[in-house]
């Protein structure tokens, strides 16, 4: 009964998760929230966007959507990538050539955890997935934002296609899809993500608060702002309420 | 050749669609897109929503989403069971003796015909499904709205619920979730339809115009408005673009 009841855990722990990163002109805005839920009676806060800096060289940003397990054992087989001396291009993130490597390693990693777990889940006829969000920038190569699937290939934002989404994305994709363009500055962004956030809370109960943003500027290579934001944050609640009304006064106006 | 290609169009070939119903203290309002597909590349128009009326006695109108063949076949044989003279109020939903009767006749017809062809897919490891809205009162009842699942069980909309979607749902959930109330006017109701439908539109290609939206005041047992909004409808377009402007506006002036 033990082991089941563990196995159980393992398999139905997921990050219902929303997680956004923008990729702009002037740098790249990242934000996720934090909750975990294995049924609604189970429900924890987890970190999902994960910061490796070798600050003025190089900045790399992953957020994960998906089953715990999987993305918890994904992140840390890169980080004791990165902490191996012996490590190179091929394995470390943090010394790969380029971004387009990096996606690659992220990829390769996270595909090959999925298929491990998924194995060991699938004596109970479960399965386990996950995606990530891999965002960075090399000294002298270009900002760089891409969406991993769990099979491991991977897509990535351009000037058409400035934002690159994860996880519970439906509801907080039509404030981006008006107001994000690659021009967009970083307080505009900042806004837009926050607002793309507070939609999905209010529609679904699986993506909570606390939440965390970040900001990398252009060329900086490093981590701009980081910054956590708590359930009760008067900061975010005052820019809910003010969109509420905004939203309100517009519907109110709008003739039909 | 043929074979295979007349089983795959009909396998595949779903209303995306994006289809919404209000209960409202004045009344029902309901509207559904009309775009179906079987691939990108295969796009056409359909109806998706099914009025019944006895003006002053019974109306009952049905919103459909998934596989058309499906959808098509359930509302023909519900038709059939209304015209057949010799039906009664366990197979007519226009002599059903309540809304109640009604969901759990449209219920097992949904749930048989796709049992039935589920059966005819099964053979290409294909599978169809299909849920539906259906609304309606009779004289001297309530007005009544449920959500009928593929399985045949149903739910209904209530006064902390007072909105009901199925297909594409959650790009327009966010509006109804801040607009919608029981006391919400027709007026305000006809405009959060469209607005929530509106964002779908945007955001997802699957959903298309035109649209049809029926408005059914309570206690007049038939259909008060209904209007079929083509591409390009110059109301509709107004109301759109005063809407992204509201949108933009009321961004502008939030700060964080």
């Amino acid at each position: 009964m033990q082991q089941y009841c563990l196995i159980r855990i393992i398999a139905t722990e997921t990050n219902m998760t929303y997680c956004v990163g923008l990729l702009l002109n002037e740098g790249m805005v990242l934000l996720s929230d934090t909750r975990t839920n294995a049924g609604l009676d189970n429900i924890s806060t987890y970190r999902k966007m994960f910061c490796f800096e070798d600050p003025g060289e190089r900045v790399v940003a992953i957020l994960t959507a998906g089953s715990l397990s999987v993305t918890q054992t994904t992140i840390a087989r890169l980080r004791e990538a990165i902490e191996d001396e012996e490590s190179d291009g091929e394995t470390s993130i943090m010394k790969a050539p380029t971004m387009l490597k990096v996606a690659e390693i992220v990829g390769n990693m996270l595909a090959e955890v999925r298929v491990e777990i998924g194995e060991k889940l699938s004596v109970m006829k479960q399965s386990a997935s996950a995606s990530m969000i891999v965002a960075g920038q090399r000294r002298g190569g270009a900002m760089r934002v891409f969406l991993i699937y769990p099979e491991g290939n991977f897509i990535e934002a351009t000037e058409d296609t400035p934002f690159l989404q994860i996880g519970e994305h439906k509801y907080g994709k039509p404030i981006l899809d008006r107001v994000v363009r690659p021009e967009t500055s970083l307080a505009d962004a900042q806004k837009a993500v926050l607002l793309s956030m507070d939609s999905t809370l209010r529609s679904n109960l699986s993506v909570g608060m606390p939440l965390d943003l970040v900001v990398i500027e252009k060329d900086a290579c490093k981590v701009t702002l980081r910054r956590r934001i708590e359930a009760g944050d008067p900061q975010f609640r005052a820019m809910s309420e003010a969109w509420s009304a905004a939203l309100r006064d517009g519907f109110g106006q709008i003739v039909i």
